[in-house]
């Protein structure tokens, strides 16, 4: 019988080729399969990033996103369409798996950390082996850009979602140390006024496509809510331990 | 006039010597001076990591930590004879700086992730060109040896310190959707009862070491408390979500 192939999701930093590590590297030049999720008529951000890795003999798995925005009319259809289609994805992957073949799935950042691997492991790992080799995360790799010590010593860190309501983030910024606010995109107009009226803007740094050749740091009263983009986050960093 | 050397902040990951990144690995071999925090008498995790890479011309530099423990019977004593410390510490980096020398200071992880890099950042960035190399930190390290997607969509991650006390530890816990709780060791017995309490214990995770070669996963409920290392976290990974 054919052994079956390993499932691996695998971290590839938030941006610069450099930041992956030399594990997902090995691990990347030896999989048959590089499957990737993307966007509708897009390259994807962690195809970008170990594009110059691949070779020729190697399979590659685009896992196209079905739809582009969590804004449709009727929110319960947008999670019954993703959900269909991550059904579909894993099915996608299992063939691959069955035969023999390993496939690696590339996430942007580290795949447990809000990647959409995570619904493909949900899926599969228990019937497949998988294995899992973390990435640099955006929050740390965006710290690193913009100079930004994130948290000291006893302090809380709190990650949380632009998605979240104005009252939800207020709730939460209130009572952390530190924090850092992915998804931004159309949510920034919302997050700043949040963090005014926490008092918090005054601490608070942007940064778009950290570490990536497009990066952009703006102070964050002077970011454009119109052309800020989904790769974009802001860091509360904790305050400075006088050790 | 000679030009100053840069001090470099870098991530070498959880622990794994392959988790460390491309870039990081190329400006730990790049620096002529390599330095790291250690305890008295030990060979420090940091080190470990990267020991196989070092170059006989390169210059070590060991920041003997002059305390082991923060349970000392004044604890402003404690802050005092630490912050005395990074002072001493940073003039010691400076004078390799001054003298034109790059120096990289080793982290293990992510340096802004708690690390004591931040101390000798804090103190020098100012005036010396810094470079900060992010890394894997130990929290995803511990996620992806613990197969435990850690937040998902729109959750919020609170990362905790056990240092906190039993009623800020149970505030913080029930208000977050995920939770990663740091420094264990002797505070394991508190943090565990604070799980029970909030009714979190069956879904949290324990690692002692993650992704290390002597890595230890022991349910919970079993670990002893009389041997729980300094190098251990705990994981309370969101719901999944049911897309
Ligand atoms: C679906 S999450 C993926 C996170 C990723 N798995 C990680 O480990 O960082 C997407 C969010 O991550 C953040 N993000 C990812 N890469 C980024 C980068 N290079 N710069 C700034 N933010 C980034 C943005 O907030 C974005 O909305
Ligand atoms: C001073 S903090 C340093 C954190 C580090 N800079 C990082 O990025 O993860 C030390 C704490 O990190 C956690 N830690 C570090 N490495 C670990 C590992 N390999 N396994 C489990 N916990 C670890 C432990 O909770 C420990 O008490």
């Amino acid at each position: 019988m054919q052994a079956r192939g390993r499932l691996i999701g695998l971290g590839v930093g938030p941006g610069d080729p450099e930041l992956i590590t030399v594990k997902a590297l090995r691990l990347l030049r030896e999989s048959p399969v590089v499957a990737y999720f993307v966007a509708k008529g897009k390259k994807g951000n962690a195809f970008g990033i170990i594009e110059a890795h691949l070779q020729a003999a190697q399979t590659l798995m685009p896992l196209v996103y079905p739809v582009t925005t969590e804004a449709l009319p009727a929110p319960m259809s947008y999670e019954q369409i993703i959900s269909d289609f991550y059904d579909t994805a894993s099915l996608d992957v299992a063939a691959h798996l069955d035969a023999g073949r390993d496939v690696a799935v590339i996430c942007e950042g580290d795949p447990f950390f809000y990647g959409s691997y995570m619904y493909l492991h949900d899926r599969l790992a228990e019937r497949y082996e998988a294995e899992v080799v973390p990435g640099v995360c955006s929050m740390l790799g965006g710290a690193s850009v913009l100079g930004a010590p994130l948290v000291y010593r006893n302090q809380s860190l709190s990650v949380l979602s632009g998605v979240l309501s104005a009252d939800e983030l207020k709730r939460k910024l209130v009572d952390a140390d530190a924090a850092v606010i992915m998804k931004l995109g159309r949510n920034l107009p919302k997050v700043r006024q949040v963090l005014i009226d926490t008092g918090l803007a005054e601490r608070a740094l942007y940064v778009e496509r950290a570490t990536m050749s497009n990066q952009k740091i703006v102070p964050l009263a002077e970011v454009d809510p119109m052309s800020s983009p989904y790769f974009s986050l802001i860091i509360v960093p904790g305050e400075r331990w006088q050790g």
